[in-house]
C-alpha cells in the first residue's frame, strides 16, 4: 500500500524527484504539504476547496484534537478522512510540537500554538509559566483552552494518532525544549529515543506509516547520533526538526549535514519550512516532503504569492488592478476574480477575501513546486 | 425584461403565487430575499455556495458601497453582477436605512449598521451622537468607517444604484427617524415624498426597476397617505417599510392594514423578516417579497434551522450527533457533513462551520418556502 521511489536524481545537486504511494493516492515529490490545524485549512475551505487548488496532501495537528477530546470520537467515524471528507493523503504530527512549544519552545520562537484560537491574543511567554513539564514517562502540560492538565506519552500519541487515521504519523520527540545545553540537549535526545522504542512498540496499524524525527539542535554529533538511531528504527521516513539556528545561513548548513546522513531510501521530511525563497534551496538539499502554515496564514492577512515575490492586497495601488494576482494565473480564485477584487473583499473585511486568496497560494505553491519537479526530471535543475 | 405575474391566490388568505421575471432569471414568488451586505453573503461564501444553496436572489446594501467609496469602481466593472460574479437577479436598497440607523433609529432597535464591521463593537447610540442631520436635500452622516462626513440625496441614491447596476434599486426615504411624534413623522413622510419625485426624475435605467418604500410609521392615517401616494408613482413594486410596533401582534396588524392597500398589481415587499414563525404569517397577507438577515447572522453564530425548530449546534448533546443537521436534509452540507462535523468545527472555532451552516440555513429556508408556495399553488394553505 505505501511505497516511495525515486525517479530522477539531479547530477548538479542533491535534488531528486519521486512518487509517494499511499492508500490515498500518489504524491509527487518533491512536495509540498499545507497545514489543516484542525482537520480543515483555515479560512472557511473546504475539502472541495482543496481538491481545486491542486493540493497534494496535508498536515493535521494531533495536539488540537488531543486539546478537544476528539481523537475517539474522530475515530469511530472512520478518521480523519472520513471526518472532513478528505480524499488525499494525511498526515498527523505528534502533538509534541505543540504541547513543548507551550513550554521554552515560545522562547526560541519555535511555533505558537496559541494563535490557532481566534479572538485570543498570543501571550505565551506569560502562560507558559509553569505550563509545561516534562518526565521520563511523558510530558503534563495545561490545555490552553480550559486549564486542564494532560499527559501525553508515546502511547497515548500513537494511540491518538491512529484514532485519527491518518496515512502517516509521526514519533514523539521532545524539541525545542533547550537550544544552548548540550548536557541538557544529549538528555532529550536520549529521553527521545527511548520514547520512540516506547511508541514503535504501541504503534500497530497497516494503514499508517511512520516518520522519525531528528533531534539534537545546534550540535552535530548530537544531530548526527539522532539521525543514526533513526536508520535503525522500522520508521518508513524521516523528518528533520527541533532548532535550526538563528540565521538562514545556519539553517541551510544543519539541514545539509542532517540530510546527507538520512537513509536516502527513506522519503525526507522538513519541518515547518515553506517560503518561496528557502524552497528551491531545501529542495536542493534533498528534501522530499516540507510542510509549512505561512502560505495559508499570510493570505488570511492579505498577502499574495505571486510571480514577482510576495505582494499586500489591500494596498491602495490594488484597487483598480483588474488583472490577476499574479500573471497567467489560471487558480481558482484567478479564473474568476481579479486582484482589484479581492483587494475591495479585504477592504470591506469580507472574509471570502481570505478564503479566495488562500486557494491562490495553496494553487500558485504547488505549480511552483511542478516546476521545480519538471526542471529535476528534465535534468535542469 | 420586467415582468410581474400572480399564477394563483389563496382562497382562504391574501396569500398568492407569482413569477417575477427579470433580466437575470426568475424569482418564483412568495420568495425570500438573503442579506448579501457587501455584494457577498458573509461567511466566506462565493457564488457557487448560493447555487448549490438554491439561492433565488439577494439583497445587497448600497450604503457600504458608498461608506467604501466603490460604486463607481464597481459600475466600471459592469456592476454587482460581474464583481461578484452572481448569476441571479440582485436587489439593492436606497442607502437610507442605514444612514438612519446611525441616528434615532438605533434607539427602536431599526437596524445596527455597525455590526457589520468584524472586530468593532457595536455601540451605536454612542457612536450615533451628531452622526447624522437631515435636511430637504438629502442626509449628512459621517462614516462609521474612517469619520469623513458624506451627503446622501435622492440623487446620490439614484446614481449610486445604477453604478451597482441591480435589478430592483429603492427609493431614497426617510424611515425610523421618529416613532412617537405625529407632526414630525407627517413632515418626514411629506419629504420622503418629495424625495421620491427627485429620485425618479434622475433614475434613468432601462436595466433596472425601482421599488417604493411606505412609510407612516404606527399612524394608520400617515401609512395611508404613504401608499395611495406610491400606488400613483411609476415604481414597479412597493415595499413596507419603518417601524412596525414593539409586539408581533401590533406587526401583523400593521402589515395587514397596509398590504392590503398596496396595488395588488405589482410585488409586495416586507423589509426585514425572516424567521420561521413569522414567515407563513405574512405570507398569509399577501406578501410576496421578505428579506432578513436573521438566517444567515444566526448561522455564523451556531443557530441551525430545522423541521423542529432552531436549534445551537454547539451544545454538547450534538457530540456525537451523526445524522443530519435537519431531519432528511438534502442541503449540500448535509449530504457531506453530519450533525457532529459542524457541532466539531463551531467547537474548534474553524470558521468553515459558520460558512457550512450558513448554507444549509439558505437552502432549509429556500425548501420551506417552496413549501409554502406549493400549497397555495394547489389549494392548500
Amino acid at each position: 500500500m505505501f511505497s516511495f521511489e525515486v525517479q530522477k536524481k539531479s547530477k548538479k545537486s542533491k535534488a531528486r524527484v519521486g512518487t509517494l504511494k499511499t492508500p490515498h493516492g500518489v504524491i509527487k515529490t518533491p512536495a509540498f504539504i499545507p497545514v489543516a490545524t484542525l482537520g480543515v485549512i483555515k479560512g472557511a475551505l473546504d475539502s472541495d476547496d482543496l481538491k481545486s487548488a491542486g493540493v497534494q496532501c496535508q498536515i493535521t495537528n494531533t495536539f488540537h484534537f488531543i486539546d478537544l477530546d476528539a481523537t475517539a470520537r474522530v475515530g469511530k467515524q472512520g478518521g480523519l478522512h472520513k471526518f472532513f471528507n478528505i480524499e488525499h493523503p494525511i498526515f498527523t504530527d505528534s502533538g509534541g510540537f505543540q504541547v513543548f512549544s507551550l513550554g521554552k519552545g515560545t522562547a526560541f520562537g519555535i511555533g505558537k500554538v496559541g494563535s490557532i484560537f481566534p479572538g485570543e491574543k498570543s501571550d505565551l511567554k506569560q502562560r507558559s509559566q509553569g505550563l509545561v513539564k516534562i518526565f521520563e514517562e511523558g510530558v503534563r502540560f495545561r490545555s490552553p483552552r480550559d486549564g486542564r492538565e494532560i499527559m501525553l506519552t508515546p502511547e497515548s500519541s500513537a494511540k491518538a494518532q491512529m484514532q485519527l487515521g491518518a496515512d502517516f504519523a509521526y514519533l514523539l520527540d521532545i524539541c525545542g525544549a533547550v537550544v544552548d545545553d548540550k548536557n541538557a540537549s544529549l538528555r532529550d535526545l536520549e529521553r527521545t529515543n527511548r520514547w520512540y522504542e516506547r511508541y514503535l512498540k504501541v504503534h500497530k496499524s497497516k494503514k499508517q506509516k511512520t516518520f522519525g524525527i531528528v533531534q539534537g539542535g545546534l550540535f552535530k554529533d548530537l544531530r548526527q547520533k539522532s539521525v543514526e538511531s533513526l536508520n535503525e528504527l522500522p520508521v518508513f521516513g524521516i523528518a528533520i526538526g527541533g532548532a535550526l539556528g538563528k540565521s538562514q545561513r545556519e539553517m541551510f548548513k544543519i539541514i545539509s549535514f542532517v540530510n546527507e546522513k538520512i537513509d536516502w531510501g527513506r522519503p525526507h521530511h522538513l519541518l515547518g519550512i515553506g517560503d518561496l525563497k528557502s524552497i528551491p534551496e531545501i529542495i536542493k538539499l534533498g528534501i522530499d516532503l516540507f510542510d509549512c502554515a505561512l502560505p495559508t496564514r499570510v493570505a488570511r492577512h492579505g498577502t499574495a504569492f505571486t510571480s514577482r515575490g510576495y505582494i499586500d492586497v489591500k494596498r491602495g495601488v490594488y484597487k483598480n488592478a483588474f488583472r490577476p494576482i499574479s500573471a497567467a494565473c489560471a487558480c481558482p480564485t484567478c479564473r474568476v476574480y481579479a486582484l482589484a477584487h479581492v483587494h475591495f473583499l479585504f477592504k470591506a473585511k469580507e472574509p471570502l477575501g481570505g478564503r479566495l486568496l488562500t486557494i491562490h497560494n495553496l494553487w500558485f505553491l504547488e505549480k511552483y513546486v511542478e516546476g521545480i519537479r519538471r526542471k529535476i526530471a528534465l535534468g535542469k535543475f
